[in-house]
């Protein structure tokens, strides 16, 4: 039976990376040998990391622009802790959207003073705050720009002449941006990029280098930059499958094709949420996020009659997040439409059934 | 063609690994779901995680002795800087024995003072220093057990009344030690087992906590335990073929039965290259390593033979880390012994040849 699989992330990717990643797990480039098994410094592999970064740049828009693409490891969660290192001097300012951006605060206060420039929490982090302001004086300034266990996202970034970092985990690749309007983004790869072990560091050159302290060489953007990436062995898997998804996405036509998928994926969805009587959106309309759709039931004695049909019908990974409970569809950038029409399905089923 | 894989790292792993990690890419636990598709906080992922551990603990003889096992991010590179971050109080003592040792002094050097108790660098790594002592107030003792790149291997740990904290990336898994006498061993997976991506970090937990600073969460053992190596998102893929590398040597005979057949295959290649007038072994007899053989030609003018011979025998990675030169054949615990005596052969035909 197929699967429909809305997972949070780790999430779908698509059948045809898999298929080749499959096959390169026992012959990679028709020499015999699996990909895990050969030296990160032979011609092969050299060749796999140097298309996905500049693969990354391509598709960001961001090439000839000054900026340099990493793939590192150790989650976004490493680079909450290396993005202060490497560029908070004395002071700082975070949005906090929720449980990651609270996560990245945290970090980067072993390393200077944070100024948390505004915060969702108030409403348990289900709208992105919107009047604040950024002191001119910061080091940068830090935003999450989807949540992807609240289901928020930011759509208008703000004006600042600081240098804006910005964990883009579960909406990079999903959406048009001016990019350069970023000076480091970072991406933990398993939603829309690929496997878990790898993270897309995304860096403007120009910004590093100002912080007075030594930074450790595995923390340092500088020392991964001069070495292409390959200071240490990569997750070679990782970094071969997430350049096969960047493949297949650059094919599809790139960020501006995916969105309007995505738009039409979260469109068809929210509406449903929106007419059926039976369940209601948990964010602020106007936030929602076009990855991660948060709903609950509106009468709580339909739970397991809901939770056995959408079972049925194939579809993986609704549960909410554990933090939030209800549920969440995320529907990243491989997942079909057709995969969210049988969930709207499933949603007008019950209706009918209730 | 049959390939004899000799790659130093990423390298060999079980042909029967190979298959079921590239089955696990399409279809895992006949979900009809990729396994880099499905949650890592899914019962099937969570099971393979607390496997793997249990695994690495049970072949080391560490289970129910105060040690806990961690699959983490970022390579022995990231351990060099976790270990001084969580132990280095004011003092600690290293052994330097080569590339990876000198590193790590460099890493461990950001946090406290630095104890090079002996060195082997005034012959370039070609042996391992045997008559030092080590401080009895240093935090820790340092050492890193076999010598990937010039190819030497401890064969005597010191005896200490301070911790002991050991690099083994390149030979864990590979021969029978007390690892109870360690404290803190470490070993990024790209040698013996799985792939590049994961590393594993045993602990002794008494050790820990001992410390006066705060230590970045993505750095903290104690985190990391707390969280069931857990804590973020685990590199996936490189964890579960680490499992299906564990289980088979289990199903081996562990540790006692792949020491036999390594030393087998060591024996067999040395006792060549000493017989064989055409060949000189670089590094002291004494401490010769079981996974890294790395050998000359005693006549340049035969190299271009040689290496045409070997690749045309279906040999891979035979040559030397690119800081040392000449060869190393890297025969980890998944090469045959069959592939040593396909290298042995032609080892042979060159000296009948020339």
């Amino acid at each position: 039976m197929k699967k429909h699989n809305f997972s949070a992330g780790p999430c779908i990717l698509p059948q045809e990376v898999l298929q080749k990643a499959s096959e390169a797990v026992l012959n990679f480039n028709n020499d015999n040998l699996s990909l895990i098994e050969i030296s990160h410094r032979s011609k092969p592999f050299v060749n796999v990391m140097e298309n996905a970064r500049s693969l990354a740049l391509e598709l960001l828009g961001l090439e000839g622009k000054g900026y340099k693409a990493l793939f590192l490891q150790g989650g976004a969660s490493t680079q909450f802790l290396a993005t202060a290192y490497n560029l908070l001097d004395t002071k700082a300012a975070y949005l906090n959207t929720g449980t990651w951006s609270t996560k990245a605060i945290k970090e980067a206060k072993l390393f200077g003073d944070i100024v948390e420039v505004a915060s969702s929490k108030d409403k348990n982090f289900t709208y992105i705050p919107k009047e604040y302001s950024i002191p001119s004086d910061a080091d940068y300034f830090h935003c999450t720009s989807n949540n992807t266990i609240f289901g928020t996202q930011i759509k208008h970034f703000p004006e600042t002449n600081v240098p804006v970092v910005c964990d883009m985990s579960s909406d990079i690749f999903s959406r048009q941006l001016d990019f350069s309007k970023f000076d480091l983004i970072y991406a933990g790869a398993q939603k829309n990029m690929g496997p878990a072990g790898t993270t897309l560091v995304v860096v403007k050159e120009e910004i590093l280098g100002k912080v007075n302290r030594t930074i450790p060489s595995m923390l340092d953007y500088k020392v991964h930059i001069g070495k292409d990436s390959m200071f240490n062995t990569p997750a070679v898997f990782p970094v071969y499958v997430s350049m096969l998804t960047l493949e297949w996405l650059k094919n599809l036509g790139g960020i501006a094709a995916i969105e309007k998928i995505n738009e039409q994926k979260s469109a068809l969805l929210y509406n449903e949420i929106d007419r059926n009587p039976l369940f209601n959106g948990i964010v602020a309309t106007e936030d929602r996020s076009h990855m991660n759709a948060t709903f609950t039931l509106t009468n709580e004695a339909l739970t397991d009659t809901f939770n056995t049909m959408w079972n049925d019908a194939g579809i993986n990974g609704l549960n909410g997040h554990r933090s939030v409970g209800g549920y969440r569809a995320s529907m990243y950038n491989a997942l079909s439409l057709e995969s969210v029409q049988v969930l709207v399905d499933v949603l007008q089923e019950l209706e009918r059934k209730a």
